[in-house]
């Protein structure tokens, strides 16, 4: 039986959407892989539109879930349509897309509030016992979803993992080919991009990630 | 020796820009083969741009290069910086970006002129004898770039074949999995999402066509 695996997108570009290496490496293994792959995307305005060139706000508004569809070449649905009952397991690539529309983590740090929608999805993932896989700056909110305790990675950078920290989350520094997994709760993370120095580099943290999420969800096999 | 290799890009999304799969699974398979990568994008004006959820138009322009810039994670530089002498090889993702930005393709159809950056760089690399791969709708500039009798395929759509064959190429019906190439030219060609029904066909004939444009600057080597 092929693994139905929904992935959530934050828009198209790491400066204010999902990471787009991120978000296609994994979409690629999974679909080696074999699972079927339904992403979704909040249909919100992104909190930013960055210039990607010169690292500048413009001056515009963009659509979480229209700039999403250019990732997922059209096919993505609106994230009030996902149920986790449809799925074995979810997983949420990075980029600043992670921290500013999918959280108000890049503004707020630990005092971060998770979007309603986000938050009731994962939270249902969670409480059904499917693996969840979270990249880059997206185990920032972790211990939003699953409570203190929930071991998780961001990489290295100090700052952020203090935040994980503060919220609660039990923070591992990880190798950006590596992942760390929460077991009893299912949780997969890897740095990707907070690493990074390269494609090949996060790539090959992120197949891993791809990888132990499908192996994982075989043990919610009946 | 690592390969320099110049990457040129049309926006960011299958609709009004470059591909986005192709486009990064290109960047992937050249960074795990261990060559430099530099990406560039002509400095103009979007011909379009495309809401990728609805297929439809929408009320406003967006740059090409600040656009590619998305998918290059920043670095991506002016199409009007690249010389041919700086790079072993050249590749061209596809997606409509290749056809409404690089060239009037997908209104001109055979009849089509080549944006002049893009043809100025790529009739260097075609003048200097250095390899060059061109996908999906991509190879539909071959004929302007290399005149009459170029090898190269877009798949199997008729109507595309046709035009291909009046603007004067030689075109060769092939599968997604596999690549033309046309010798003497060293251009190589793939169908990509021209036939493409999941990701992973996808890179299976870009992956193939990559190794084969490295392979070919070896030739080049004194």
């Amino acid at each position: 039986m092929s693994k139905k695996v929904a992935v959530i997108l934050s828009g198209c570009g790491v400066y204010d959407g999902a990471e787009i290496h991120e978000s296609v490496i994994t979409l690629l293994r999974l679909d080696q892989r074999g699972a079927q792959v339904q992403c979704f995307a909040p249909n919100i305005a992104q909190l930013h539109v960055i210039n990607h060139l010169t690292g500048e706000e413009m001056p515009e508004s963009r659509n979480v879930l229209v700039e999403s569809a250019r990732i997922a070449r059209g096919d993505v649905k609106d994230l009030r349509e996902a149920k986790a009952e449809d799925f074995d397991a979810l997983i949420v690539p990075g980029g600043f897309g992670s921290a500013k529309n999918l959280s108000n983590f890049a503004v707020e740090g630990a005092g971060c509030t998770v979007q309603p929608e986000v938050l009731a999805l994962t939270e249902a993932f969670a409480e059904a016992g499917k693996p969840v896989g979270l990249m880059c700056i997206s185990p920032a909110l972790a211990a939003k979803i699953y409570g203190p305790g929930v071991n998780c990675t961001i990489g290295t950078d100090a700052d952020t993992a203090a935040a994980v920290t503060k919220m609660g989350g039990n923070h591992e520094e990880c190798l950006v080919t590596d992942i760390v997994e929460d077991t009893a709760r299912k949780l997969v993370s890897t740095p990707a991009y907070m690493l990074a120095r390269n494609i090949s580099e996060a790539a090959s943290g992120i197949n891993k990630l791809v990888d132990r999420v499908l192996e994982l969800t075989h043990e919610n096999d009946a």
